[in-house]
């Protein structure tokens, strides 16, 4: 491990990757930013993201990545697919793009090889499992050797939000000073719409849950 | 692991993976191919892996990536820089791709997961080893895991040339019955001449030798 602190945070304009952009300010001398248009319906995504790396003065690099939708149809990417509401039993939920943290991942790696950080930072979360196989701390360790081997560079992925449920997101964005800034500015609604969002899809109900509960505690 | 014994080929046209094609229909019951077009300066190199795999009754699944050539500028996609012809000590030749077998991994493990196949066929190999470190058995393995992990299938990686010099590749082809389709049909040279090549690229240089050493052998 190099000994500069130079980190690539993977940043979509969410609540939890924004979170961890100002976590990595907070632990890292030098922040970078990288983000993904994989043919995502919401392309605001990648705007907020980039208005978000603007105002904690981090670069953002986006990357134009064609090929998921060309292997795999899904309710991201492809417009004729509505998102479930409920998650099929015994089944993965028709947002699930097939090995999109892995592909993600590596980019950010690679363009973290060009610029020799060697902290590689995902908001991804076992803690209120949606039954995406790439959000676990197995497959987030086992991508870590992977990348590490590919570029023969001894990256260290962290992953500080692995074992927080929504609640203590929350929380952590608090104690960064940044939880009017995530609330108002981040997008994490199926249905598109930034802040507090539509309020029915799963990840609406999942962020308010989480508030409500944060902010219950504080009283 | 399921039962069918389907398997996924990466195939770029060269004599490597257009052997392990061989290999696969050998070994398997059902063989797909998937190459990538991510802006190396050889487009034939897709063009005969068609080819090829039409040659051997197997479909063909073209990925386009411009995602590598966004992150990094190298001697095999930017054409602004020339091969170089020695490798440069301890150094990594200018032909690396940082991050690409992975990349292609991924996306071979996507393509499977939709198909619902479980094996991947890859042609790396450690023993004529050029430095590139995505080529290693320690990388091939991880990557397994990682895929596996990321897309919550249990894939299996098989790299059948791991610890074959090249004289023992002509020598498999050969056992497969094709050592002459994968020398008149494959292309190996760094200046995008295909069968014997120009002869002179580090490429050509090893392809050669090898098969001299392996004709030698059989004298």
């Amino acid at each position: 491990m190099k000994t500069n602190k130079r980190a690539v945070v993977l940043l979509s304009g969410g609540q939890d990757s924004t979170t961890c952009l100002f976590w990595a300010k907070r632990e890292f001398d030098e922040v970078y930013a990288i983000g993904f248009d994989y043919g995502q319906k919401h392309k605001k995504e990648n705007a907020l993201a980039k208005e978000i790396a603007d105002m904690a003065g981090v670069p953002f690099k986006l990357v134009s990545i064609d090929s998921l939708s060309q292997l795999h149809h899904n309710a991201l990417t492809d417009s004729s697919i509505e998102v479930c509401h409920e998650k099929p039993e015994g089944e993965l939920p028709n947002t699930f793009v097939p090995g999109r943290n892995l592909i993600f991942l590596t980019y950010a790696a690679i363009y973290a090889y060009t610029i020799d950080a060697h902290h590689l930072v995902t908001g991804v979360s076992e803690a209120d499992y949606s039954g995406y196989p790439d959000c676990r701390n197995n497959f987030a360790r086992a991508a870590n050797v992977a990348i590490s081997l590919a570029l023969d560079t001894e990256f260290e992925v962290h992953t500080p939000l692995m074992w927080l449920d929504k609640s203590e997101v929350w929380k952590l964005s608090d104690e960064l000073g940044v939880l009017d800034l995530v609330r108002e500015k981040t997008l994490t609604c199926y249905n598109g719409i930034p802040a507090d969002g539509c309020g029915e899809c799963p990840a609406c109900k999942l962020r308010r849950a989480g508030l409500q509960k944060y902010l219950n505690s504080k009283k």
